[in-house]
């Protein structure tokens, strides 16, 4: 038994009495981090900082400094994702509306800033203000006709592709990763990968101006998913500042999952329900303290973004809607409907859009992505023109179908034949036959939807930002809102049917037909994404009501499960397949009756696997055998013979060290011997100066036998972080498990191609 | 290398093709449950099932609804628990008022049921009927006067002794894991450790009707700890029903996790809040699929609990609130001063409740627990009815603090003195001044204040079941009113006061006490439990506003910051040590730098590990091992020479198995040779016949070099739930690391006293 205290130092990855050659710990591109070895690090980071502390006052302010910067971080990425979020809806209000016409006043006020600061306006005229003025009105002085009109659709389709145009160039020559909404790459990410640049501030910028762009082109994508990246961009540019982070790829990983969390915050206004969402989908490794943090960062952007009040109501949340009926028993039928045509939209749309994807891979297709953006656009702006329901923003299309018909509203929905004897207040308004607007209404919407439908598949992938929550929610609150009315009707002509007998009375207000679409929403939001818990709490916090947890409840678990009989995989899940990340799902369950003998390499038939040796090998040798491998460790053993494991080198440090050595040791030459042991083996008289390696050495490998079942070792690498396992029978080395294994081996029992997998 | 078909039959704990003698995979008594064997076992039978449903349809349909119970049992835990907890309400409003007189019409009843029932009240009056008559007026006919007062004082003293006595005697007799919260056990017991009995049917009827008995005798305690025993209970005993969870500890936990989210959320009527506090304060395991399920099972029970409808207004949670002024920046200070008075307040309650509790343990006070809660019964009773705060239910004063004074408010606390040219309309009051019954309000909370302090610290831990969210928020609640009037008062008299001028005009209802005194109790029960997420969102769940987030968020963050500055515990963590339950705590982070040397078994100097050797001793050997020592297990190494391991045998299945085998097979005798290889081993002619025990071979234990860090391996146990651990060198064993030993090692680390973690 060794004497502890001297032990210690050597105990972790390096030697901390030598001082550590630079680029130790960290990372290649697109490689895995080794998560237990951040975390030591950072407790050994930790474990300094503690006992300078303890010398001088200056010491101990650092030290408190070192423990709040968390919280400091946090603050930051609140305040800038808040204004981000907060700029990018003022500018997309603005420039959505620049498709129709301009202010006279000042030009870069959008049609609703317009008509405020004009006095001129009555609240029924809100729309309608001299100020603002259509292209037609503004070039050829027409208002009506047909050739106004024909202005007005040109000068859209042109803004459009102006804008498409910009994005799409923006994204190609500065920053190519800021395209897609960033989800798949986000959870690979955290889940341990490296993608460098892909956080980086190239990318937060032009991301946030082309999603202005893409959003305001009236493309069928949203800006919520994007959102999340800027997030996280945020995130990883305030962890550089901070080198408790910027040096600890796991510490910083916390902070991007909390960076998620405030993104989604800000997207929908729904600070706990983007906590959920980093947790539920995004993060991999979520320590509680990162739960604390993540929600604080979530209040801060939540409350920034209040401040900017980009809606101009001073409402947090992005679709702010208040039900005055309760929901009833009998409802819960059509729910559920709308639940399973939630799942099998999700189902369509995650197998078209992944075959088109692919699709785009590997045909020609993917050489021309400005020509496919411009003409997906210009089919867009063609097509969507003349619908009132495609025209507008997919937002307020959304926020319309939301809406419960008030006394006050307007909109071609809610265009019932009322009661002239009506004399009840203007929130109890009983059921009402549908007039000639809502028919109206009801063929525009279906056409919407299919358009919508159709669309959305094939612009979500494109080279431009995009996110999929958005185009989601409208399919699913035109499908609900469409039953609603179905429901609504049928039971005003129907009072006397049983299902309606007990609770829809003649004269009471039974059915909402903005419920539906809201539950709708959270079906096809729920069939794309497989969200739950954090889908429901997002839409419990746009209504501000528990009310309705039940109605969302029922659609989105019938939606999951439906979605599920049909394939696992969400949509994010399904790109990151595509692009063959390495990803370690925790949802996954492996319940395969492998071994890990049967998963190690080498396999039967393989060259043995390649090990360094203890004391016996030269500076050469070691060098030839990096050169010829592409492995990112290697394996030191006692002996050939014994293979008794004592420890693992990763090979960048290995180089990494032979290089300093050769450049600083004297006396180090080809043929130096090379030994990881505390003392130098005995050598003839005459050798060279042989090379201390034992820093580099891990010597707390993990290790498995070769009866370990996979799916214990599925386990630990998920729980562990593992980048790799060695394999040992009774004490022997036997071979080594890496994640790219375990991943290759889950995907041929899964009757998937295991070369999919390409990254380790 | 070996043929996987072959090899994976043997792979795991058992050969699957022999039949597992009975009681193999169970535990014993006051044991650590091994996750990594309990899920594989789980595997297995998930594997078993799968194939098994491709043989038949009625097979299919069997593994369709194994798929299923998960939901099934989920929907039972709600239907349950959220019956239990509406009886419960029902039963303790109706004994609740009986110690203060009877309903005439029928002594069931209690009096707000009563006087809804008679017609002749009107609204103002709702409080006094004739059909509700006092202890003084049935016994004496007199309702006024000191000889009725001292009478009504008498009975309500009486009926509160009854009520105690009953309880703790029919805890001691039947049911003694029904005392205290039970929320440290089930923290425990879901980390992994075996309490029989702790959550059984007994335990389950005992707590709840020991519950309504100990809350309507008035003492300082809540109904929402126990509530989550009881539901964890409800969720033990539907487990039972299905041999998936009956059978599999580790399954069984995932079941409770969801329990404990459902006794939450009926707790409070927060669904959210429920789940989220099974994430952040008792659960250890928490896969999504729990994570989707709990929020099920949190729904069902809080819609449960609606249907039952127990406070008579429909409203799902306990204590709804609306205000309608909001905050303003200023008032943070106030706020967060509430958080440090939180913070002190968990701290010196954790003290002082800890100190008593192990005076209890260790003198001879603990041997008279009937006499104890008779004599704080008594105490409370006395004090508690002079004063009208501490004399009425902790929970109705926690609804009246947290209420807005609107405009028919009878209540003392709202005794302002109204301009009488107010013509503004109810919902909008001005700032007025105080008068005559707040000033007399604020003295009598004072003394309820200290009142309450002390006697929770006394009340809590006795031996009856006993909750501390309640008194907890009690406290919070007076102080943050206390201190909510005072701003008010100071707003009103100083309205040109700098902190004043910017948003309190006189005329403007700008301070609303009630949201002090909610950010009060946020702020103590945060102090006590070190909760935030989940008690940010309980609390937002209770008043159904995103508006005062950032108050609660500031008061609960500050109130941890303050209180972990005085210890880490929080009061669950704290008698978890007290109690020497063997609990690795996710939140504790280990930073020391010792090694796994350092904390492994045999220690210097200590004897040899105990080893079994693969094919050399005799079936006497072993049983002379298993008799001389207590160990849990034993590593299985080729020989003492080599001490090459090759897996680890159980205690408890080596004992099994040999009873089994002498008691079967034939010709096993005291030495016969015991062999845990393949084949048997080359005997001599004329030995006994040897017995194989390849089938309670672990081939897969666990194994660390002796060189890793004690972090590591903390992080593994914690991560992975092991039992033990073994170490090595170099492929040789050298020792065993148990959870008892990393708990022992933690404490000595934290200067605390190793032998106080007394299971293993």
């Amino acid at each position: 038994m060794v004497n502890a205290g001297a032990m210690s130092g050597s105990g972790n990855l390096m030697d901390f009495l030598d001082e550590p050659f630079p680029d130790v710990g960290t990372y290649e591109d697109f490689h895995t981090i080794d998560w237990l070895r951040e975390k030591s690090r950072d407790t050994d980071r930790h474990r300094k900082i503690t006992s300078k502390s303890k010398e001088s006052i200056w010491e101990f302010i650092k030290s408190l400094l070192d423990a709040w910067s968390g919280w400091v971080v946090m603050l930051l990425i609140g305040l800038l994702a808040g204004t981000l979020a907060g700029v990018i809806d003022l500018a997309v209000d603005w420039m959505t509306d620049l498709k129709e016409g301009v202010c006279l006043s000042a030009f870069w006020y959008s049609h609703e800033q317009c008509c405020w600061t004009s006095n001129e306006t009555t609240f029924e005229d809100r729309d309608k203000c001299p100020l603002w003025q259509k292209w037609s009105e503004l070039l050829v002085n027409q208002s009506e006709g047909a050739s106004a009109y024909i202005l007005n659709y040109l000068m859209y389709i042109l803004w459009a592709l102006l804008f498409a145009f910009l994005a799409v160039s923006l994204v190609r020559v500065f920053a190519p990763y800021a395209c897609g909404s960033g989800i798949p790459e986000i959870k690979t990410i955290l889940s341990g990968f490296i993608i460098r640049g892909y956080l980086g501030k190239w990318t937060l910028l032009i991301k946030t101006v082309t999603l202005v762009l893409v959003v305001s082109s009236g493309l069928s994508l949203g800006k919520e998913g994007p959102l999340v990246h800027v997030a996280c961009c945020c995130g990883n540019f305030f962890s550089s500042l901070f080198s408790k982070y910027s040096k600890n790829e796991g510490k910083r990983r916390e902070v991007l999952s909390a960076a998620a969390a405030a993104g989604v915050s800000v997207a929908f206004g729904a600070p706990i329900g983007g906590v959920l969402f980093s947790l539920e989908e995004v993060s991999y490794y979520f320590p509680l303290k990162t739960l604390w943090r993540s929600f604080f960062a979530a209040l801060v952007a939540a409350f920034t973004l209040r401040s900017i009040n980009p809606f101009g109501n001073s409402r947090l949340v992005l679709f702010y809607v208040e039900y005055h009926t309760p929901w009833y028993m009998a409802e819960l039928f059509p729910f559920i409907l709308l639940g399973v045509f939630g799942g099998l939209w999700g189902t369509l749309f995650i197998r078209c859009n992944i075959a088109w994807c692919r699709r785009r891979k590997t045909t020609r297709l993917g050489k021309y992505p400005v020509l496919e953006v411009i003409v997906v656009t210009a089919i867009t702006a063609i097509i969507a023109y003349p619908n009132p329901y495609t025209r507008r923003s997919t937002s307020e299309l959304i926020s319309e179908l939301f809406n419960d018909c008030g006394a006050l509203e307007s909109s071609q929905l809610c265009d019932y034949i009322n009661d002239p004897n009506m004399t009840r207040p203007v929130d109890d308004i009983p059921d009402r036959p549908a007039g000639v607007g809502v028919y109206t209404a009801m063929w525009q919407l279906a056409l919407a939807l299919v358009f919508k439908i159709v669309i959305t598949i094939f612009t979500f992938g494109m080279k431009i930002p995009s996110g999929l929550f958005i185009p989601s929610m409208a399919v699913g609150a035109m499908a609900g809102r469409m039953v609603g009315i179905g429901v609504e009707q049928l039971a005003y002509h129907h009072h006397d049917w049983i299902v309606f007998r007990n609770w829809c009375r003649p004269g009471a207000d039974c059915v909402t037909p903005g419920l539906y679409a809201m539950v709708g929403a959270a079906a096809c939001l729920g069939g794309v994404t497989r969200m739950t818990v954090s889908l429901v709490v997002i839409m419990f916090e746009l209504t501000g009501g528990l009310e309705y947890i039940v109605p969302l409840m029922a659609a989105a678990v019938t939606s999951k499960w439906v979605a599920d009989a049909f394939g696992k995989e969400g949509i994010y899940e399904a790109h990151i397949h595509l692009n063959g990340y390495p990803f370690l799902d925790v949802k996954d369950e492996f319940t395969h009756r492998t071994l890990a003998t049967d998963v190690m390499r080498p396999r039967r038939g393989e060259p043995p696997l390649s090990v360094l040796t203890q004391d016996s090998m030269t500076v050469e040798d070691v060098e030839t055998l990096i050169k010829e491998t592409d492995y990112n460790g290697f394996p030191v053993v006692v002996s050939r013979d014994s293979e008794r494991l004592i420890g693992f080198a990763q090979r960048r440090e290995l180089i990494l060290a032979i290089k300093n050595a050769r450049q600083r040791q004297e006396g180090i030459v080809s043929n130096s011997i090379l030994y990881f042991t505390e003392e130098p083996p005995e050598l003839p008289a005459n050798s060279p100066h042989p090379l201390k390696l034992r820093r580099v050495l891990n010597l707390s490998p993990f290790t498995v036998t070769d009866h370990t079942p996979m799916e214990t070792v599925v386990d630990i690498f998920r729980k562990l972080g593992l980048r790799q396992c060695l394999v040992t029978r009774s004490g022997r080395l036997l071979g080594i498990i890496t994640k790219k294994d375990v991943l290759r081996h889950m995907a041929q029992m899964a009757n998937q191609d295991p070369e999919s997998i390409m990254f380790n």
